[in-house]
């Protein structure tokens, strides 16, 4: 499973249709496993980190509009990997700009993709509880307020919606079971 | 928090580039809340769902090749909300054309974006542990392997990137804490 041959697909030709500042967009058309062709919509992205950072008791979220949504929502830290960045020098740089803390002991609790159905944006998730309170760095457009909130609250949040995004709930999880299990990831 | 409005960017001008059979790609022109300008690309997306689908002490999964990634990989039973459709009918449509499993009783766990900084993906994640089996019946370009697999499989999967997708690690989580309170979702 997983390495399933009989199930590839074959890449016969990719189309460019876009290349932005963030994203770009290609059509692959390929051959199906019964010899027949189809095509795919692909967006190709950087990739990104996001951290849970837990301080005392509460987690570090940051609240922040985005577009695609058409309001605004609670995420943990996070941001795109720069050209060549490592991820976990990212992680703690997203951490230091968007929450102004700093952390030395930062561990990967796992990498997923978001959307393998069309994108192959893929997270790193890391988790820390080493902070160390400093100034925020944000970048010239990049609009966002820091909070710390329980682990109650920030259900709460995932039951009314205000906290929404799959990297998120999915901290909040790791974090739920941290706190029952003591054990980490998965 | 979550509605902070001060945070909000304003909506000057929509470009489309690109409608497709799946995705669209459009580039919108905002204001942000210190009056500048900035381009955001945005992906529409008809929204998803996916099942959290328990039989016995095992969960369903399928393998299947995913263009974005280069490989195959294990998910839950999921698929795109066709136009119209109510998403607790497309879980059960979508579990039983995937798995051949139909089932009676079905539980939202909760909804979530899976890309906010490009995308308005929205999956409405289920949860089911009441399963009759019975004959799958999947896409014409559809083509996937289901299996049931055991906690600690799902665990041990994760560790090795075959399950590496936004859904189904949050399912295996949910999975995992309702095997440990009993509680589901959040």
């Amino acid at each position: 499973m997983g390495n399933n041959s009989k199930l590839n697909e074959v890449t016969l030709s990719t189309e460019s249709i876009f290349k932005g500042r963030v994203i770009s967009l290609q059509i692959d058309t390929v051959q199906l496993p019964d010899g027949n062709q189809a095509t795919r919509e692909i967006i190709r992205h950087p990739g990104a980190v996001a951290v849970l950072a837990i301080h005392g008791d509460k987690m570090l979220v940051v609240d922040q509009y985005r577009q695609a949504m058409g309001r605004c929502e609670l995420e943990i830290p996070a941001g795109k990997l720069e050209s060549g960045e490592d991820p976990l020098e990212a992680a703690k740089r997203e951490l230091k700009e968007e929450t102004g803390y700093s952390c030395n002991n930062i561990k990967l609790l796992h990498s997923f993709y978001t959307s393998p159905g069309f994108a192959d944006e893929f997270i790193h998730l890391y988790f820390t509880d080493d902070l160390e309170s400093g100034e925020m760095a944000l970048d010239e457009d990049e609009f966002l307020e820091m909070s710390e909130i329980t682990l109650e609250e920030a259900q709460g949040y995932i039951q009314e919606g205000r906290i929404c995004d799959a990297k998120t709930v999915m901290a909040v999880y790791a974090w739920q079971l941290y706190s029952l299990t003591g054990k980490l990831g998965q």
